[in-house]
């Protein structure tokens, strides 16, 4: 099965007139799940990647076996007051409101080059939010890499100055 | 560096009088990370499990790169409001109030061998929780698998009916 078969669409979650992309069904199955992290290792491996980083929770999904395979170290990042240690903190727009997010100060040393990993690109906010993040905590953002694109909604715009890629293109 | 060693203790986290086991020092290390997981599939490699489950977002962490590596798939339990198609949900008592958990109805096919992977054993009433989401939707659980487990709490008491390990063990 191709990865976009075996990725499950719903309309009307979370509310009406969006068509949800339901990941559960591509990591439920080993071989589309492998699928989908060893295309994430074959685009990172030849870019000298130190870190991968995450935002939490599906960001972890991705993210973490990625980190494995590749034998690198995960850095989370997490909502407000779940990391233990001294954290930076980053707030951003959503489409009603703002939102949080948070990394661990000392998680990324001076230089490190890390590949981001989310599994949704939609309008790009959060993992603009996350890639500051990196920043301010001293790492170089090398790649943001997504599990789904929504092309629609033109998310790659607000992130020309990163190398974005992604596995599954949807155009609504 | 052995896998305790990687874990950072912070007091007084997220309240005063507890003494927070902070994985991400661990995570964040290639090695103690690729550790972890190692382990956790050396225990599991001969015991026919089918799927691999973990409650978000620290169960995450765990358990999706052990199902990558055991060419297995990956079934998230989740907050309320979360998982998009039809869901069991599960309320569990916290030491003030309650809270819930729940699975896709259809993530697990009947029969099938789980095992539940989570960060932390503690006093073990999300791990029974997920334990019963499991049961409900028709799969066995074989292990419940834990980076860390702190036997003050007695947790194991509460899981005799099930096969439990841990890769690291603190009194306090």
């Amino acid at each position: 099965m191709n990865l976009k078969e075996s990725i499950r669409v719903i309309e009307g979650f979370p509310k009406e007139g969006i068509s949800f992309k339901d990941i559960t069904t591509l990591i439920g199955d080993g071989e589309t799940f492998k699928q989908s992290v060893d295309a994430f290792v074959e685009y990172l491996k030849d870019k000298k990647i130190d870190v991968i980083v995450g935002p939490e929770a599906r960001g972890f999904i991705f993210g973490v076996p990625v980190a494995y395979a590749m034998g690198l170290g995960f850095v989370p990042v997490r909502k407000p007051g779940k990391l233990p240690a001294e954290t930076i903190r980053m707030n951003y727009a959503l489409e009603y409101g703002t939102d949080s997010l948070e990394i661990h100060k000392d998680a990324i040393k001076k230089g490190q080059r890390v590949a981001i990993i989310d599994d949704l690109l939609a309008t790009g906010g959060t993992i603009e939010a996350v890639a500051k993040l990196v920043e301010e905590a001293g790492g170089e953002v090398v790649t943001l890499g997504f599990t789904i694109e929504l092309t629609e909604l033109n998310g790659r715009d607000k992130l020309k100055k990163y190398d974005v890629m992604s596995l599954v293109e949807y155009d609504v």
